[in-house]
């Protein structure tokens, strides 16, 4: 069970569409350039957080996404249900209701016991992704980026920014 | 991100494992007309428990399976592990080195910090499931199964165990 590698460039994405200033826009472009992503892989990538209401998206020539959230308001598990979906990742298909020791008028009065400890890991997962948000990770990568790559970054991202 | 289904399969046949008394042995036919199962492909989820050293193996017309270990001893992670393997969930692919501001000596110090919140999340998951043996799991079906089908099944999985 592996998670899709646009969940990992979704997320690079999104950390760098946090620190865009108020009202600019970055472009499919320059965020496969950023991150040396084939542009139209990753635009599928961009349009899962346009769907799911994460970006705001504008056309045109200086057009792009931008967050529709504050980064505080952003958490990693918005970001990966809005590639991967929010379907558990434990399906359960009852298949004890196949027993064939079972009544035929057997009613099972809560889901089957696997299922639910499968779905409290999952849940467990989920709350782990829900408790971080993109304002904590750019916290973070300010104190592990080097000064100069910082800057640096950050000039590239606005020399492109529409 | 969905588990496969030999997931739900193996956990159900393990916890009939679970029951069966020293020495006997459950074969896949009985596990697979037990759940409703197709026989070929449940046999694939017994294999990957067998691979696992989770299950102990006999051949010959009274052969099948039973547990290696006590089912004190047997977590829900074993058996999600040995169908899904180990592998984290979260691929890191290090996008941040293809970033075009980067010197060329660019040296990272740790993980990219995406991944690491991503694996902690992944080890929150595992963690869970690692806190629940086949033996909690029995005692929940103990309170929870009716009695006569608790009997029934156990007298059905008796009468064809090896």
């Amino acid at each position: 069970m592996i998670l899709k590698s646009q969940v990992e460039w979704a997320l690079h994405c999104c950390a760098i569409l946090a620190g865009l200033p108020e009202g600019r826009y970055l472009s499919t472009k320059a965020l496969a350039e950023f991150h040396g992503l084939p542009k139209e892989y990753l635009s599928k990538a961009l349009q899962s957080l346009s769907q799911a209401g994460l970006v705001h998206t504008t056309l045109g020539p200086s057009g792009g996404y931008r967050l529709a959230r504050s980064p505080a308001e952003l958490t990693f598990l918005d970001v990966v249900e809005a590639v991967e979906g929010k379907a558990r990742t434990f399906v359960c298909n009852n298949i004890r209701a196949n027993n064939p020791c079972r009544p035929t008028d057997h009613c099972d009065s809560s889901p089957c016991a696997i299922a639910r400890i499968m779905w409290e890991a999952d849940e467990a997962w989920r709350q782990k992704l829900r408790g971080v948000t993109l304002s904590d990770l750019g916290h973070i990568l300010s104190q592990e980026v080097s000064p100069a790559l910082w800057k640096n970054s950050f000039e590239w991202v606005l020399d492109r920014a529409g």
